[in-house]
C-alpha cells in the first residue's frame, strides 16, 4: 500500500475508533459533548495515530490493540489545539479552514472541551477492553503519555512558547521549545505503538525513539517553512501568522535554505535509525520523507 | 485523635506528599512550575485527600500507599479550581483570601497550570513507587479518577453549571449539577482509598460509595448555605457571590431552613451506611458531622 493510501486507511480507522471512544452527543451535557466531537472531527491529518499504527505494524500487532493508544494520543493532541487556539493563548480564529472551538462554541466551553478530552485519553487507556495487553504495560502507557503531555512535555512546551512571544530566541532555545511542545507527543505516539508489543527490548525501543525524536523536530521545522511558503487556502489557517505574532521560527533564525537543509538531515538520521528493521519499516521510512515534502 | 487533629495531621501529610509529587520550581519551565505550586499550596482544606486517608484507615492500610491517590484527587480538584476561576468561567479574583491563579500570574499560565495539574494526577498514579499495589488495581484507579473528572463527571458538572447561570433550575436539575460538579470527585476520593485495599469486596465498596454520595451532596448544600450566612473574611472569597451571579442554590430554591434540614438528613444517611463498620469508621462519621457544622 502506498503511504498516501496508508494515511487515508488509518485516518478512517482512527476516526471510526474515536467515534466509539467519545461520549455520544445525545447524552448530558449535550453541548459539551457536541463541542468535544467538533474539536475531534475536524479533518485532522491524524499523524500521531498513524505513528502508533505504523509502529505497531512493525511487529505485526492486531489493529484492535493499537486503536486505543492511537485514539489516546489524538485526544491529547486535540485538547492541546483547542486550548492553544484560545484568545489568551495563540488567539486563532481558524483551524483547518473552520472556526476554532471557542469561535464555534464559546471560550468556557472550549476550556472544558480541552480538559475533558485530556481526561478521556487516560480514561480509554485504563478502560478499553480492546487493548488486550497486561495491566503493567497499560499502566506504562499512562505514564508515558502523561509525562509527554504534562508540564515537562507538551504543556511545558506551550508555556515556553508563550514566554518566547516577541523574544529573541537562539536556535537551541527554539529547539528546546519544540522538543517539548510537539516532539514529546510524537515520541510518545511511537512509544505507545511499541509498548503494544509486550516483548519489546530496550534497544529496539531506543532506536524507535530516536526515529521519533528526529521526525518530530523535522515536522516542526517543516511547519515553520509552510507558514512562510504555503498560501492560506492550502494551509487552512492564516499564512504568515508566525511573523505577524513575531514568533521565533527556524526560517526567521536560519533562513529558508538552511531550515530545509536541517529538516533533510533530520529525516536522513530518522531513516538511519530504522536500518535494522526490514521492509516492515518501509511505511515509517516513507512517512519520514512525507513530513518534509507535505504542503500543509 | 480528634477530627480537628486528624484534619490537621493529614493536611500536613498530604502537603508534604504533594511537595515531592510536583516538579520543582527550579526546573524549566520555571514560571509554569511556580504557578502550579501557587495553585496547589494555597491553604486548601484537603477534604478529598482526607477522605482517601480516612477510608484507607478503615482497613489499616499504610499511609505510604495512600499518599499517591490522596495527592491525585487533590491535583484534580486544584486544576478544576484554577480553570473554574477564569474570567470566562466563574470570574473569581479571590480564592481563600488570595489572588486566584490567573490574577497572580496570567490567564494563559492559569490554563496551562490546570492542564498540567490534571496530567500530573494521572502521572503519579501510574508512576509512583510508593503506591505498592498491583498494576491491575492502579489501572482501576486511573479509570475511576478519569471517569469521575471528565465530561461525565466533574468537567461535565462545570458545563452544566455554566449553562445554568441565570436559568431557573428545579431542585432535581440543581442536584444533577452538583452530583457531577463536586459529588463525582468526592466519591472517587473514597473509592481510591478503598481500592488501596486489594481484597475489598463489592458490598463494602458500595456502602462506602453511598456514604461518599451523601456527604458530597451535603457538602455542596453547606457551601451554598455558607455563601449566604458566612462573612467574606471567614470564607476567603466574596460572600453572596452566588446571588450576585444569579446562581441557582439550595437556599434560593428551598430556603435556608429546608436546606439545612436536607443536609442533616443526608448526613444521617451517610452515617447509617457505615453501620457495619466498627470504631475504625469513627473519623468518617465525625467528618460527616463536620461537613454540616463547618463555617468556611
Amino acid at each position: 500500500m502506498s503511504l498516501k493510501k496508508l494515511i487515508s486507511h488509518y485516518q478512517q480507522r482512527v476516526n471510526a475508533a474515536l467515534e466509539t471512544r467519545l461520549p455520544a452527543d445525545s447524552i448530558q451535557p449535550i453541548r459539551l459533548h457536541e463541542a468535544m466531537r467538533y474539536a475531534i472531527f475536524n479533518g485532522g491529518k491524524r499523524i500521531r495515530p498513524l505513528l502508533v499504527y505504523l509502529t505497531g505494524q512493525l511487529f505485526e500487532l492486531k489493529h484492535e490493540i493499537l486503536d486505543t493508544p492511537a485514539c489516546a494520543v489524538e485526544l491529547i493532541h486535540a485538547y492541546s489545539l483547542v486550548h492553544d487556539d484560545l484568545p489568551t493563548m495563540d488567539d486563532d480564529d481558524l483551524r483547518r479552514g473552520k472556526p476554532t472551538c471557542h469561535k464555534a462554541f464559546d471560550e468556557a466551553t472550549a476550556i472544558l472541551v480541552g480538559d475533558a478530552l485530556q481526561t478521556q485519553a487516560f480514561y480509554i487507556l485504563s478502560h478499553d477492553i480492546s487493548l488486550q495487553i497486561q495491566a503493567k504495560n497499560r499502566l506504562n502507557m499512562v505514564e508515558v503519555l502523561s509525562l509527554a503531555s504534562g508540564s515537562r512535555g507538551m504543556a511545558g512546551g506551550q508555556a515556553i512558547d508563550m514566554a518566547a512571544m516577541g523574544q529573541a530566541l537562539n536556535i537551541a532555545e527554539l529547539e528546546n521549545m519544540h522538543i517539548h511542545k510537539t516532539g514529546a507527543l510524537i515520541r510518545a505516539s511511537v512509544k505507545l505503538g511499541a509498548l503494544c508489543n509486550e516483548t519489546i527490548d530496550n534497544t529496539t525501543l531506543e532506536k524507535l525513539d530516536h526515529y521519533a525524536k528526529c521526525i518530530g523536530l523535522a515536522f516542526q521545522i517543516q511547519d515553520d517553512i509552510l507558514d512562510v511558503e504555503a498560501n492560506t487556502e492550502t494551509l487552512g489557517k492564516n499564512q504568515g501568522a508566525d511573523a505577524v505574532h513575531n514568533k521565533p521560527t527556524y526560517p526567521s533564525l536560519l533562513g529558508l535554505t538552511e531550515s530545509k537543509r536541517m529538516a533533510h538531515i533530520l529525516i536522513a538520521e530518522a531513516t538511519d535509525s530504522l536500518n535494522e528493521f526490514g521492509t516492515q519499516a518501509d511505511p515509517l521510512r516513507q512517512l519520514a520523507s512525507y513530513i518534509i515534502t507535505r504542503e500543509y
